[in-house]
């Protein structure tokens, strides 16, 4: 793992050399796509926190969401930041690394150091750009069982993730279930809704209208789709959060001044905080994963490959469930994790459910919710009692 | 007005030559602006429907929103498509043009005719482009005021308009509550809350980040922005639309296939239908007006301008008010209306509230909902009759 903040590294590098782990998968073990293809060689990028035991029965999998990666608990590599879930993940922290081995790989199509548009082409030594393949949810658990076998994990004993995570997670309980003892899907759902196809088009189209973006070539071009990419994260950011959140932080308040300008610029705080949003997430986010991520969302309907039905992903699954949800998440609501309750009641699944009350929105599964950390905290601890782990030191 | 179809013309030459009536104020009548500046000359484009009684008692004014105009009830110049409010006025209709005046006026910053930043600058000979100077909705109100001044009529009957046109009508009773007999503010609100204002930063930035926007000097430039324009348009378009109609109206369902393509294609139905709502945008918009409208909602704060107290704003108005909302209408969502109704209550106006029950979002007022049409038609009828109108014939 990075254990020390590093001087703020070049993005483009990270997509082939990552700091992290990494592990190359050669021709001769190629990940088969949805999209009827092979892609090979490969590589995953990941980190680790904690020891794994003995026995290798207390590994946790961590599946992070569109704009995550692979950094959950240490500073970034590019931005010097705090790790993405650093309240949650760590020692003594509700997914304890002292305790548990916790994975967190970076998904196919990303640009932080797993296979992806950004990274090179082995066929042309250029970035793959748009003749990398559409990947979908499932290709990036795929890779993620791939990383496993190489680690030598038959089975973890827990998967966790929200929004684009959590549906990770489920593609995990349903493409493995024998390999998933818990799985904590939080703000997630089976299928993205055509409001959040929608939003993604939105986001998809101001990159693509970008003039820098070249059809996908701005490396080779010496360009880059800056503005087009932070205009698409404006308007996805705004889905992260409540119109009560928004409200709150910022209301109808100016920025730096008590009158309106009569201009366009930012006069109101949202407006700033926006564009603040925008310009920072370019830094380290690659505007083609962008693309390729929202399309993996876009096309995940995990019914679509069971007959429709989603009782029938989950049929006589041994894995515990716990799914949370959050009263504000107007992009994932609650009726989408109350259908994944009732699936897997139909299946016959263990599950817990928890809609944890918030106005923080569908963001909330990233911040400071101190009911959230319990409800992780004593599902896991119920979880290693049943998996037979050693109890908690006090 | 405009009687039968013209061949679709040039929307750059609507901005100073219009297929409408006209009145240009010269020097002598300059328009008061929020912004502490005159703006003089000036003109405003609008259409008539029906006939001026002798007592000058039976007009409506018809205030259009955001991307709406003057084309109320006529085949439109540019588009050559019906009015945008065919279903609501006309002969017969719950706003009968065989009953009442109907005047419908472009607002001052919007391309069709009304002077905005599309329009010539007198002092350049050239459109205004971002020298055009900020505009609010009270700006609208006075050049309206101006209008019906000149058109000789001292009081309307009623006031109506949906959204951005709710505001116009809310500002009227405020500003005017003398010259307002009756007023409909439809799916509106007071004040644009934090989230509203996010949606339309994100679109002003849509637009600003199109490089042939030129810093708002694309006619001098011989560019077009429409790139931007577009993302502008569909992101918003999502936010007059419920996720309910969406689903109905488009669910997951590819467009004309039965399998993802894997590609970057519109695979879905719904980003099919947003690319074509970008598009058809284009072609009647202006890019500039798009920023000098979206901001003037975004000022607009009716409380503001009364110590913070709404009611204020109504105290003693001799108005008629019918209030009414959607209850999936979650950009102007039900409880600003209700806001509206206790501000009115609370100032000792009279009104009443309808919210109507329907999944077809914000866009609802625009639609064919039979309940809003039996409800303004009733309230119009009561109101003619306080009003000493003629009965209805049957």
């Amino acid at each position: 793992m990075v254990e020390a903040v590093l001087a703020p590294v070049d993005r483009v590098r990270e997509a082939d050399e990552p700091h992290s782990h990494v592990v190359r998968f050669g021709s001769d073990k190629p990940l088969r796509l949805d999209a009827g293809v092979d892609l090979a060689p490969f590589q995953v990028a990941y980190q680790t926190y904690g020891t794994l035991n003995g026995d290798r029965t207390n590994a946790i999998l961590i599946c992070h969401a569109l704009t995550g990666d692979q950094h959950v608990a240490n500073v970034h590599p590019v931005t010097a930041k705090p790790g993405w879930w650093e309240t949650m993940v760590g020692p003594g922290r509700p997914i304890d690394t002292e305790r548990y081995f916790v994975i967190c790989p970076n998904v196919i199509g990303a640009c932080m150091g797993s296979s992806g548009p950004a990274s090179t082409n082995p066929k042309t030594g250029a970035p793959w750009g748009l003749d990398f393949p559409v990947i979908t949810i499932r290709d990036m658990v795929r890779a993620q069982a791939m990383l496993l076998d190489h680690l030598g994990i038959e089975s973890l004993f827990s998967v966790a993730g929200g929004s684009m995570g959590g549906m990770q997670v489920l593609q995990w309980t349903a493409s493995y279930p024998e390999r998933v003892f818990s799985a904590l899907p939080i703000a997630a759902s089976t299928r993205h809704s055509a409001q959040n196809i929608a939003f993604h088009e939105v986001g998809r189209q101001a990159i693509m209208a970008d003039p820098e973006w070249c059809k996908g070539r701005y490396f080779t071009e010496q360009k880059d789709p800056r503005k087009g990419l932070a205009v698409a994260r404006m308007g996805a950011h705004i889905t992260y959060l409540s119109d009560a959140a928004l409200h709150r932080k910022f209301g109808r308040r100016f920025q730096d001044r008590d009158n309106p300008t009569f201009s366009f610029d930012a006069d109101f705080q949202v407006e700033s905080y926006l564009r603040h949003q925008g310009i920072s997430f370019v830094e380290r986010f690659d505007a083609n994963s962008y693309l390729y991520l929202t399309r993996a969302m876009d096309y995940f309907d995990l019914a679509g490959d069971y007959d429709g039905v989603l009782a029938n992903a989950w049929k006589g699954s041994p894995t515990r469930f716990c799914v949370i949800s959050f009263t504000s998440d107007w992009l994932f609501p609650t009726s989408e994790s109350r259908a994944i309750v009732h699936a897997l009641n139909a299946g016959g699944a263990r599950v817990s459910f928890a809609e944890i009350v918030t106005d923080k929105g569908h963001d909330a599964f990233l911040l400071d919710e101190p009911e959230l950390f319990a409800i992780v905290r004593g599902f896991l601890e119920g979880a290693a009692r049943a998996r037979g782990l050693p109890a908690q030191r006090r």
